[in-house]
């Protein structure tokens, strides 16, 4: 992906407004913390490890502008930015996991002068960013080796580089293996209500030239029925220490479906995906959002006035339909409690 | 269910456009075959059973203006409406079975005169409409045993009196079952792309007062594992004489994960829908429609221009995924290959 999702550019944080895509693509530079929070709540930046950097870049942000000596008070400053921060969306535990990084920093350099924490944290935020992209290419040669030339593959909602800084997880897996000279195919799910692989992950495979199609949810039942599917890839927004996995809607349907045609079905994630202090996905919490997200589109609406709605952002995909989770450090596969540790600490 | 879904005026085929609502109650008589022709083709009226309807019905417009006495041309004149009518749409058997019925009237009354043979076929065609009315409210008491009170039951589509000439088929058991006092709860699914649950289904549980909660199609999995759903009721569009059901897209994804979770899962269907000459799902023609239905909403583009989309409109469960089909002779059980003859033929 060539595109440049997420960047700092020493006064604010430019992003891709991912909600105008596929129809234009804009940039829009954060200027402050309130325009940031506001970003990642209304999704006009999403993906797990694109908003571990968001929160990264969003404490820099904060920290800007901040012109008393007083180290103590920052410090104090930093931990209040960070909570606040932590409550724009409560899946992606990318997002606390940077947080609990800039925010440990502060704390353990509390001794140091202020243009020196700054200092401190901005290049914690910068390396935050340079690792994901190290990581997703990481990921993308472990995976790789899981698809077969020829082979057909499916994925849902985007896990590709408008949720990295660099060229995604699952998407990733699909571009190193391009790189490597193998020829597939993959159908990708339209994911509902937001319409994140429809508008998305079609956008980012067709201008990287891999062979890819459109289907509505509901259709990867039938496809899996009707086409030999060779393996399913998916990103992750947070797994527990089993294995457990909480990722986008529609998910864990995936994973009962993979297994009853027998399709391997992988996870992507890095490491700042995991959650070791949560030992089970029924512990994540998901995240439900407006009604309005699914009764009306572009204005129009689609359901009628004032009918109940139930819309989970997220589903917990438990581990034992997860036949691998690929990371940077390799394919973790079951026992997943014991080689999750393995890999990880 | 109190709305007028296809009604003969005797000079109009009249109808409720489908595709206006809930947004808008609007009816359309259609007052040529060509008319009604386009309305079966852009959903403005659908459902297998009222298919059969406005099949029948369409025959009627076809002649109403026929002037000439000769008898073998007027049977001829019908076997090519019956012809063209049938190119609208390929999967709904009731379309084929109201015209194999129409057709084989005219044939088997070539002798009569026109004027006869006139009568006979607008007689039939408001006998299939009459049937209809009656075999909905048999399906609705059969199926109505199966509802629990208390109960959490799941439906995808629209196979309500929007489908039908009277209260429906699935949906028919949920009426039923109120009107036998009992209470419950249904979650209906959105069903991409056309959304028929979200529009059609959603707003007539709502109009009958039943408890509806709107999901869209990716989120059944994760509430059939985080609720206890009593069981599914969809409709069908063809059912082959081995139990196999082709249904709305999105039905035999409800198939799979009903048996993960051991969620008893039902067919509502009448005789219409049933396709003896069949013996096997996979030989059901399955529809495939416009990319422009996944591709684009209200005008506004929902995923990039030019993307290969696979739409197709329907899925066929196969039988060992179905826990009964209610009939309006009652609910069939496995060995379906056996039980369903003995009870349709």
């Amino acid at each position: 992906m060539s595109v440049d999702t997420i960047r700092w550019t020493g006064k604010a944080v430019r992003i891709i407004d991912q909600t105008k895509l596929p129809n234009k693509l804009v940039y829009i530079d954060c200027r402050d913390v309130d325009t940031l929070w506001h970003a990642i709540k209304t999704l006009q930046v999403r993906g797990a490890p694109a908003l571990g950097i968001a929160a990264a870049f969003g404490v820099l942000l904060g920290i800007k502008g901040y012109k008393k000596d007083n180290s103590a008070a920052f410090v104090r400053y930093v931990c209040e930015l960070c909570d606040y921060i932590g409550k724009s969306r409560p899946t992606a535990v990318n997002l606390f996991n940077a947080l609990a990084q800039m925010r440990g920093l502060a704390l353990n350099n509390v001794d140091k002068p202020v243009a020196l924490l700054k200092a401190v944290l901005e290049a914690e935020a910068r390396a935050i960013y340079e690792e994901d992209k190290a990581v997703c290419r990481a990921m993308g040669k472990h995976g790789a080796a899981l698809i077969k030339n020829g082979g057909t593959y499916m994925t849902v909602c985007n896990a590709g580089g408008l949720a990295t800084a660099d060229y995604g997880t699952a998407l990733g897996v699909f571009y190193a293996a391009k790189e490597a000279g193998k020829k597939f195919k993959v159908f990708a799910l339209e994911t509902r209500p937001l319409l994140q692989g429809a508008r998305l992950t079609a956008w980012e495979l067709m201008k990287n030239k891999i062979d890819v199609t459109l289907i509505c949810d509901n259709m990867a039942a039938t496809v899996m029925k009707d086409n030999k599917i060779n393996g399913i890839f998916t990103g992750a927004d947070r797994i527990a220490a089993n294995g457990d996995a909480a990722n986008k809607i529609g998910t864990y349907m995936l994973g009962v479906l993979a297994k009853h045609h027998a399709v391997p079905f992988y996870i992507v994630a890095p490491k700042t995906t995991f959650d070791l202090k949560i030992d089970h996905g029924r512990k994540i919490p998901i995240e439900e959002r407006s009604a309005d997200e699914v009764t009306s589109f572009a204005g129009t609406p689609t359901a009628p006035k004032g009918v109940k709605v139930f819309n989970p952002s997220f589903d917990v995909t438990p581990h034992e339909l997860i036949s691998g989770i690929v990371t940077e450090y390799g394919v973790i596969k079951t026992p997943y409690d014991r080689n999750i540790k393995k890999a990880l600490l």
